[in-house]
């Protein structure tokens, strides 16, 4: 089976295993592929969206948006190819010496200085947070001061420390986002979200 | 909180979650590793381990192994700077366009041929595979060919076609392995338990 096959094979063998459980055209795509990415059908239950998210995410991909993560692995798993059909890109600041160096200095994490950072770039910003709490705290505060006003945070920090509060911060709020609700979540979730919308706009070559 | 302070103060929630559940030192903390990074606790139940694999994998790790991933995104989840104290270094051969190049000719998955290309590796090699069903079943085979004796398969890929299978053909061999059976793993779960290995042996800075 070539591997276009197998993941036509997989999303069959999911929609089947969802039963009567459906989602909207868009969204059904991302609930999907995260399932495909973890084989974990929580997500089926605790991925929140906003109110017209995908639409609303597409047109920013559309107008050749920037892709913000808050790791490299996140980084690794987004489709670059397929962003740059759009005109695109994708960045995570991390390993960024400057960010490290300021971070030591004023005694913060890394993610909340990349968040800073990545505030400032131009054109539409779509955040993919897998990791850090502190990045998704620091984003909303930046919200909050109007400095910021991504098209998307897609908002799927794992873990057992702060990562559940921070996530609440965005539900109902203005912001268009994709929260991954719970402890669960990660780099690998958060490229999915990406490229699942990617993949609804692009054609991907054998596929 | 530090980063260092969240990580233990997560491991002391997943112990106390754990409750009764007790592993034997070195197994533990690969199990409790992999569900710090998926907030999973299925992976308590699904994490198969072969005899003395801790011992045996650091033991490799100690001789200045080379880890070979079948994601760039597991290869960027790596601790490269931890595995480089030991005289180790990682390597995915997924974007080498000779490997590219010979897969499309073959009509085989690229997992395949940089299988077969990392098999020709000097050195003790331990593979972490987090994706690619296919990965795992040419590894089987080189083994069963005589052509590669890994010092540790890592076998998680994640997935709903091959991949239940893949994991089982190693279960009870003589290959040293840890096998997360079933659909679940990724990327992030072989990049965590290389870590979990590594960080039992080197010290992090601020850890």
């Amino acid at each position: 089976m070539k591997p276009q096959d197998i993941e036509k094979r997989s999303f069959e063998i999911i929609t089947a295993e969802l039963g009567e459980r459906t989602f909207p055209a868009g969204i059904a795509e991302v609930v999907k592929r995260v399932i495909h990415t973890t084989a974990d059908f929580d997500y089926a239950d605790s991925l929140a969206f906003s109110p017209d998210v995908i639409e609303k995410a597409k047109a920013a991909l559309a107008a050749g948006a920037t892709v913000v993560t808050d790791t490299n692995m996140a980084l690794s798993g987004v489709s670059k190819a397929t962003l740059a059909k759009l005109g695109g890109k994708a960045v995570c600041l991390m390993a960024d010496e400057q960010v490290a160096s300021e971070a030591k200095a004023r005694g913060v994490t890394r993610a909340v200085v990349s968040m800073e950072h990545a505030a400032k770039f131009e054109g539409p910003l779509l955040f993919a947070i897998g990791n850090a709490p502190t990045a998704l705290i620091r984003l909303h505060e930046l919200i909050e001061e109007g400095i910021v006003a991504p098209a998307l945070v897609i908002g799927v920090p794992v873990g057992f420390v702060n990562v559940v509060e921070a996530k609440e911060l965005f539900i109902g709020g203005d912001t268009p986002y994709i929260i991954a609700r719970g402890r669960k979540g990660g780099s690998n979730v958060a490229a999915s979200i990406v490229n699942a919308l990617l993949y609804q706009m692009v054609h991907r070559e054998g596929f």
